[in-house]
């Protein structure tokens, strides 16, 4: 049998993993340099704790993993009973009552809901895990694809954001990605919404400006017109979406256009403590005003982030916002929180494209021994293990066997320091350190291999 | 809605993450001071790659995914066909097939089939993921759980075998536990069937002599009987268990008990290359022969381990073997290996109850700064982003609010350290030092802050 991998799988060998990882520990420690702290939960919830929670597509998406036993005879009445439902799509615990997370914020819902009691509010956790999705699998879209999210929750202080954009902002810089933080606030939106016919065009507008940078100016505003939107609230949304300069000279314009607006002044309320706050720390050059920005999603009611990294071609590669209630649907009411995350798959192909590894990441055996005989062999094992001590990695090669056959593999293998004791090295108490990528060598006493510098 | 966690799975918090990934990170750096490189493969396979790999039982303790789509009427007919087939204990790829990993052993030969070409051998990875299992849960089992394997493919030498035993005595040795290595061949075990009425008698003695620990001698013996050996070779078999005594007794037993076996003389020889060498090298000094070692797994065929804490009451805490053939069910023939594994979730418990973790692994943060009023929060946090990009982990709290409730945050999250910026040490450019743990404070200048010791 040809085996083959799930579409829309990956496996990741030993380059990509390494290069994975200095993003994710990278982001990890300046979460806990900011004072978050882990959380992992498992691949599977139950159903119930995911359905309904991600709009009627989303909820399409969600692997469901079928009950174990459906084979037991004494079942098998209930079971066809139960399956003609699922075909009507319905949920039916005989069937399936597990699935696949989502996304971290319901299962970290969830987790606060189930132990409110027990944690210190303002609770701040860090979660970086793989979630699945049954999408239609295409450049760049995967069905398991890792999420990396910090939140907030129990607070509804805006030194929680300025915390966030300095997140943002530090991991950047770390790892070396020009970006622009975008930052509007969803109070901002909602004022619009007000002058433009009412809170409930709130969806309306956001949905569409949402597609903006998809589908331009023009298509957007038919779009509104086919939402019931007059040419009068058209105009408006449209000078909205113009605004344009610096930040203070955005500020300006959009003063004037939410003027005496309740919730709007509320939102650039918010809006300007969290730019001065970062202006006057200075801590913060690249936050940038944009009101065109909306987040599809609709559980945000205030500030929202967004990355955009400059200097190449790709979608945003971090985002997040404010929401007022993290766990109401779970009977814990009143948790308001904040939240951001990083978009891994795409940070990664921005540091590939932009060549931002170091090359460090890719240390993987730095020495190997060469395998050239029993009593030579056991020689060099003793001393392998005084430089594995060290912290040294190394290997010896598995069996004794020609030259070139051993080099072979080092090369392939990227290893760039061979050790070899031959029987004349074995008598003398010497070795042969080669550096195969300089192409030089020398010959050292044994006991001498500790103080080398490999 | 009250929310709960599927049976058999957890949540993991802060401090028991950490001192998983103290585990974790304690492996992945000796496994790679050893050459092996990570590997990653996606949770789910396609469920034709996973079945009929575990035997009979096994294959109903994989989780299957439901196929999307279901409920899309034109496939319904067919869908119900398929759901009678599902019913009969068969797998139709109409209403599942994708299902969740079941070890790390299956997805590693998978990912070697698939990719032979690239990879250079002896090919060394580790691996490190969750698996999924659809056990009855109890004490000590669950339905996800970690695994931490590495392998070495592509080659019969025994020094790979040297070179996991230093592994496993390396590790343990870090993490502080004292273990017995406890080795045996499955050569030994095929000779003593030969012995024993034909090799036709092999499995019948392993799952026999398998179940020694829990079931004792004498049923062993019984159950031998049922499975049709006769009174002489029961004899034998329990003269073989009776071996005891030091390593070199053990040896001299055996040989007496298997004399010209050719098959039994290669394992023995094996054995002895291996313990010669590491008594030789003096590395590892707690090997210990333990010919009642059987392994329930049947593609085990030469050397077979198994990791036994001292000290504590707790069964095997790692095991591994070498097996002929790695991917020959995917069409890729003659690749020989041997591998070891690490059960993280009895280490953890292990360590726990030795009380084995140290008190570093637990550093979450080490600074809050006291949020006293506008101004003083603006110097605060100033001070905060210096003492961060120096990688002290700070917070400041989140909102201006009385002493005792900031003291009291600091306690819960177990904060060794306050500083409190006032009116008065606004006005003279001082800030409070808190040590919480020992109840001393000092007064220092706020621009000797990077200084101070935290």
């Amino acid at each position: 049998m040809k085996p083959s991998l799930p579409q829309g799988t990956r496996d990741f060998g030993a380059e990509t993993v390494r290069k994975r990882n200095y993003i994710f520990n990278t982001i990890k420690n300046v979460f806990e340099l900011y004072g978050f702290q882990p959380l992992e939960t498992p691949a599977m919830e139950n159903l119930e704790t995911l359905m309904g929670k991600y709009g009627e597509e989303g909820d399409k998406l969600i692997f469901k993993i079928l009950n174990n036993g459906l084979d037991n005879p004494s079942k098998h009445e209930q079971a066809k009973v139960d399956f003609e439902k699922v075909m009507e799509g319905k949920n039916v615990k005989g069937i399936t009552e597990r699935a696949l997370r989502y996304d971290l914020t319901i299962p970290f819902a969830r987790y606060v809901a189930m132990n409110h009691g027990q944690l210190s509010f303002p609770f701040k956790r860090y979660q970086m895990q793989p979630v699945w999705r049954a999408d239609r699998p295409q450049k760049g879209r995967y069905r398991e694809f890792y999420q990396c999210d910090a939140d907030v929750v129990g607070s509804n202080s805006l030194l929680n954001e300025v915390e966030l954009a300095n997140i943002y902002a530090t991991v950047f810089k770390q790892l070396g990605i020009d970006i622009e933080i975008r930052i509007n606030n969803r109070k901002i939106l909602a004022a619009l919404a007000e002058i433009c016919g009412g809170a409930d065009k709130l969806t309306d507008i956001t949905v569409a400006i949402d597609k903006l940078d998809k589908i331009g100016l023009d298509k957007v505003k038919e779009e509104l017109l086919q939402r019931g939107l007059n040419d009068k609230q058209v105009s408006i949304i449209e000078k909205y979406l113009s605004i344009d300069g610096s930040n203070d000279e955005k500020l300006l314009q959009l003063k004037t256009l939410i003027t005496e607006n309740a919730i709007g002044q509320k939102g650039i309320e918010e809006l300007e403590f969290i730019y001065n706050f970062c202006n006057q720390q200075q801590s913060i050059t690249n936050l940038q005003f944009d009101f065109t920005l909306a987040r599809g999603l609709n559980y945000y009611t205030g500030t929202i982030f967004e990355i955009k990294a400059l200097n190449v071609q790709m979608g945003s590669i971090g985002g997040g916002g404010r929401y007022d209630d993290l766990t109401g649907l779970f009977d814990v009411p009143n948790l308001p929180g904040v939240g951001i995350s990083f978009g891994v798959d795409r940070i990664y192909d921005v540091m590939e494209e932009l060549k931002l590894f170091p090359a460090e990441v890719q240390t993987g055996t730095q020495v190997l021994f060469f395998n050239l005989g029993e009593a030579e062999c056991k020689k060099a094992f003793g001393l392998i293990q005084q430089l594995r001590s060290k912290g040294i990695k190394c290997e010896i090669y598995h069996e004794q066997s020609k030259f070139d056959k051993q080099f072979k593999y080092a090369e392939k293998k990227n290893i760039q320091y061979a050790v070899i004791i031959g029987s004349k090295e074995l008598e003398e108490n010497t070795c042969v350190i080669k550096d195969l990528k300089k192409g030089e060598q020398q010959i050292i006493k044994q006991e001498m291999i500790e103080q080398f510098e490999f």
